[in-house]
């Protein structure tokens, strides 16, 4: 929906659309994307004909939900390009998609899913894609990147990042970014073991050793 | 239950007892550990009272149900452990563990997660994350597993291994494949980029580059 057609809304209809989409938001964040819209409608204190009168479909309700956390995908992914050193970029953008995905569970799922339905979203991911493919090219050409890597090992660490459950989002965040510095360095064409971030108490652990 | 005590059981009982637990394991394994006992026992074709007639708690059907993976597992370790090359048998143990965690994901979630009621479950467990620690020890001291490595950093890499997706079980266990070589490759102190598995179509990708 376009600011021309939001701002032609009554009062109260802009309440109402605003809430949702907060309420959609945490609840995908929290909970992934199987919240039904029923679920939704209950939390915002709406019927369910008003969500579907403002999104006329789920997919279209998380197209609008995630719209901030896919211009930011694409704002660290052009971040990641303009910097000097492509490899230097890369990582920059392997750390903070993970960091970010880490935080906010529904729109990782969404990120790497299939969502023919959800066209909008989708376009833009795409665009994203294809500047981090650019990206991978130059790191690539480079030395810097191996040269057998593929655009599947960034869905294949965004997927498995998912799979990392931890106490409390700081936690989850730390065990990404041990996780993130893992990948980079499996990554590198040439590896020099770097420093790793510290490492984070999980749900599998041994306490008596 | 002994196998003493289960010979004392009336046949039906005993064909129930093995419904159940078939039952279990494959509810499990495709659909995590959240499937209620009153959807085993629906399956099963039995009522919830038998379930729990034969299994006090759905810890201790679910420490049944996985018995044998976890026997699988501390083999693995355990062959690991008798490599000749401490290097050679850690990789064989992730790999290992990733494969057999690619094609049973409630395993592999309770593989990691904490289960303090499944005392048995996690008394084998704790043996076999043990006896990884000698072998974790042995790696380094030969210079090849990088000294920043904790045992924690396998638990991130088993939690990472449950969050890929992909079309079918087949797909997924080669996913995980190439998963799990990045994953060592990231590990070795001494990183000489080695081959990698071919990649595997995951469902984040661009079909139109």
């Amino acid at each position: 929906m376009t600011a021309e057609v939001i701002t032609g809304l009554r009062s109260d209809a802009r309440d109402n659309r605003a809430r949702i989409l907060a309420v959609a938001r945490a609840a995908f964040a929290a909970e992934g994307l199987d919240v039904p819209i029923r679920e939704i409608a209950r939390r915002a204190d709406v019927g369910v004909a008003t969500v579907y009168r403002h999104f006329q479909t789920k997919e279209s309700l998380l197209t609008e939900a995630f719209s901030e956390q896919l211009a930011f995908c694409s704002e660290v992914v052009a971040k990641g390009l303009a910097a000097d050193d492509p490899w230097r970029g890369f990582c920059l953008v392997i750390e903070k998609l993970m960091e970010m995905h880490a935080l906010d569970r529904g729109f990782a799922r969404a990120f790497t899913s299939r969502l023919p339905k959800a066209v909008d979203f989708t376009a833009e991911r795409d665009r994203a894609l294809r500047l981090l493919l650019e990206l991978v090219r130059r790191a690539k050409e480079a030395g810097s990147l191996r040269q057998d890597f593929v655009l599947e090992d960034i869905s294949l660490a965004l997927m498995a990042n998912e799979g990392i459950r931890a106490e409390s989002p700081r936690m989850r965040v730390a065990a990404s970014r041990r996780f993130a510095a893992l990948m980079i360095q499996s990554f590198r064409a040439d590896p020099v073991p770097a420093p790793l971030p510290p490492p984070v108490r999980l749900p599998l652990q041994l306490d008596q050793v």
